[in-house]
C-alpha cells in the first residue's frame, strides 16, 4: 500500500507508541487520585504538556488537552465568544467544518460572524479582513494552512492587525503544525488549534494554546481537570504518546520538511508534465511542504481515488470530514472554481515513511488509471483526450 | 502494589489492548476516507458500537462515542435541553460534578434546575422526585449508582415515573455500566453514559446510549462524524479497546460481580470487626458490588490513604475528580453526614486483578495506619482511642 492521505490521519511513530505503552498497561492511575498510581500519570501528563508546547514556544501553562482538534476549534469559538453576546467574528470562507459548523450556530444565536473571501489560490484577502475589524469583534479566526490545497495564510500579517487592535486571534494550525515552523510567541497568536494524529500521535487527543491573559470559557463541565477548562479523566496514554509526538516533530522538523518537500516537488513536476489536463491547485509557493492538490480535467476524483485505491494507493479528494456531507468542496467553489474543476480534484499529502519510489509508482499508476477514466469521460470529446 | 481505586479508573484487560494494537500501529486510517484504510478504520469502529450496545441490551445505532464519560454526561443535559429553553431540569442532589456543573451552568442560562434530596443511604427521594415532574420537565438525570458511596439508585421506579409523563430519563451509569447487569429496554432508559475506563478499557473514550426516537443536539459541531451529533476524528484504537472491553464484561458479567462482591464483603467484615471506631456508608445491600466506604472516625482520610499510599495501597477518600476542588463531598453532605464523619471517609473500590490475600494484607495495615493516625488525633480523647 501507498499511503497518501497524510493530511487526513497519520501512522503512529514507533518510538510514540512505545511511549504510550506504560500508560496502557501498568501505569494506569487516574491523574486526579493522589495516590503513586495517580502522581505518576498526572507527572507524564505534564511532560506531556512542556513538550507539546515547545514546539510551538508556548509555554506549558499554555497548553490545554482536548480530545482532538475539533473540539480544539469549538473551544476557542464558543470559549471567546461566551462572554460577548452579540458580538462579531470573523473567519474564513475556507476553514475547515470544525471552525465553519460552530460558526454557523453562533450566527444562528445572535453573532454576526464575517467570512472573509480568498482569491484563486486559496488566500485570504487581508484588505476585506482588515476593514472589518471593529470593536465589536471579539474574536478572529483563520486557520494557518488550507488542509485541502495546502495554502499557508499570511498569519503574520493578520496577527499584526488583529493584536494593533488588541482583538484575540485564533488559528486552526492543526495541519500547519510539524510541517512548517510555528513560534507563537514571534506571530503573536492568542489560541492555536493542534492535533495529534496529524503529525504521527494517537488518535483522540488534541490541544489548544491559549496565550496567558486570554480568557476562555469552556465547553465541557465536570470535575474540573485542565483548570476548569475542561472537565473528564485525562486520556494519559494518548496525551503522552501526543507529546512524545510533539517533540519527535520538532527534533526533525527541518528534516522532515524537507523529504515531504523534496517527494512532494517531484511528485508534482512528474504528473504536471506527464498527465495532460492536470492543473496544481493552490498557492504556488506558500503551501504546506506535504501538500499535493490538482484538478484532473474531465475525471471525477472520487473515481480517482476508488480507482487509485484499487492500485493500493490511499488518496482523497479533499477534505476525510466532508465525506459525510458529500458537498462539493467549499474550499474550491471559495476560490472561484468551476463544478467541473472541483469534480475533478485529487489531494495527495505526503508524510515521513513515503518514499521516492513509491512517488514514482503512483504517478505510473495515476497516468494509467486517468487515461482509462477518461476513455470513458463524457468530457471525451471537449478536451480530445 | 494493591490497588483499591478502581472507581477511579481500572487496569486495561490485556484482551482490550491486544485489540487496539492494529489501530495503534498499521491500521490508521480516518474511518471518514473512502479508501482501504478508512473503510477498516470505519468497520472496527461499527464493531466496537455493537459491542458496547449488546453490554447494556441497545440497538448499535444507539451509541454515540465520546471523548469520556464527561463529555457523554455533558451531551446529554445540554443535548436534550438545547431545544427547550427555560424548562425543568431534575437532577439529584449526589450527582458527579460532570452533571452538577453542567446544571449549574444551565441554571445561570434560566433553567430551572432541581436537586432531588437523597437519605442517609444515598437513596433518592421517589416522593419528592414525583412531585416535581411537571410539564415543564426537560430531562430527569438521575445515577445508577453514586460513583462515592457506591448507592444503587431505583431506575426501574423512577424511569416508570418518567415514562408514564413521556419525559426524557438519562441515567449517569459510569460506575454501573459492568458491575450490575443493565438493560436499557428493559429499564426503559432514554439516555444512558458509559465510560470505557472504569471497565478495563482505555481512558479518553465513552459513549452516550440515545434511544431512537430522541432527539438531541451536538455540543462539538464539525465535520459531522457520529451522524453529526459528535463532530471529530474518532479515536479508532480506544474504541476498539472500549468494545473490547465491553464484550468482556459482559462476557464476565457474573463471574465479575461474584468475584468483587466476595472480596467486598470480607473486606467490609474484616475492617468493621478489627477496626473500631469505622462505619460502612451508602446503601448496605443496594449498593454497587465493588465498593466499600466508610468513615473512620477521629481520623482525615486523606491522611489516611496519604499513609495506605506509603504501604503500597492505593485508595481514595471518595471522587478523584474532586481533588482538584478540594471541597467537602457534596454527596456526604446530601447524606446529612456531618463536618467530623465526612473529614474521616476512605473509599475502597475493588476490580478484576484484586485477591483475597491484597484484601487481608490491607486490613491489616488500615488497622497498624489507623491506630498510628489515632494516637496523634485531636479526638483522641473523645472516642478514648
Amino acid at each position: 500500500m501507498i499511503y497518501l492521505d497524510n493530511a487526513a490521519s497519520t501512522q503512529i511513530h514507533e518510538n510514540v507508541l512505545e511511549s504510550m505503552l506504560p500508560y496502557l498497561k501498568e501505569q494506569y492511575g487516574n491523574p486526579s487520585s493522589i495516590h503513586r498510581y495517580g502522581r505518576l500519570a498526572h507527572k507524564a501528563i505534564e511532560k506531556a504538556r512542556k513538550q507539546i508546547a515547545q514546539l510551538i514556544n508556548a509555554e506549558s501553562s499554555e497548553i490545554l488537552f482536548t480530545s482532538g482538534g475539533t473540539e480544539s476549534n469549538n473551544t476557542a469559538l464558543y470559549g471567546i465568544s461566551e462572554k460577548r453576546p452579540n458580538s462579531q467574528i470573523i473567519t474564513s470562507s475556507i476553514e475547515h467544518d470544525a471552525i465553519l459548523e460552530p460558526s454557523k450556530r453562533l450566527a444562528k444565536n445572535g453573532y454576526d460572524v464575517v467570512y472573509i473571501p480568498v482569491d484563486d489560490k486559496g488566500t485570504v484577502n487581508l484588505e476585506v479582513l482588515e476593514n472589518s475589524l471593529s470593536d465589536n469583534t471579539c474574536l478572529v479566526s483563520i486557520m494557518f494552512a488550507n488542509n485541502e490545497v495546502g495554502t499557508i495564510e499570511p498569519i503574520s500579517k493578520i496577527t499584526k492587525l488583529c493584536n494593533e487592535k488588541n482583538i484575540p486571534f485564533h488559528t486552526d494550525a492543526i495541519q500547519a503544525v510539524g510541517k512548517i515552523p510555528i513560534d507563537v510567541k514571534k506571530l503573536g497568536i492568542d489560541l492555536l488549534s493542534i492535533s495529534s494524529h496529524k503529525i504521527n500521535g494517537p488518535k483522540g487527543i488534541g490541544a489548544l494554546y491559549v496565550r496567558k491573559g486570554i480568557d476562555i470559557d469552556p465547553i465541557i463541565l465536570g470535575g474540573g481537570q485542565e483548570n476548569g477548562l475542561r472537565s473528564g479523566t485525562e486520556n494519559v496514554a494518548n496525551i503522552v504518546g501526543f507529546g512524545k509526538a510533539c517533540e519527535i516533530a520538532n527534533l526533525n522538523l527541518s528534516e522532515n520538511i524537507f523529504h515531504m518537500k523534496k517527494l512532494r516537488d517531484i511528485l508534482v513536476l512528474k504528473i504536471l508534465k506527464e498527465i495532460p489536463g492536470v492543473s496544481l491547485n493552490g498557492h504556488p509557493e506558500n503551501r504546506l511542504p506535504n501538500n499535493a492538490h490538482f484538478t484532473f480535467l474531465g475525471v471525477a476524483g472520487e473515481d480517482l481515488i476508488i480507482k487509485l485505491d484499487e492500485y493500493g494507493i490511499a488518496a482523497s479528494t479533499g477534505s476525510a470530514c466532508s465525506v459525510h456531507t458529500q458537498k462539493a468542496s467549499h474550499v474550491l467553489k471559495a476560490m472561484g472554481y468551476s463544478y467541473e474543476q472541483i469534480t475533478g480534484s485529487l489531494r495527495l499529502t505526503l508524510g515521513l515513511y513515503n518514499t521516492e519510489s513509491q512517488i514514482d509508482e503512483t504517478v505510473n499508476i495515476l497516468k494509467k488509471v486517468t487515461a482509462e477514466l477518461r476513455s470513458v469521460s463524457p468530457f471525451k470529446e471537449k478536451y480530445s483526450f
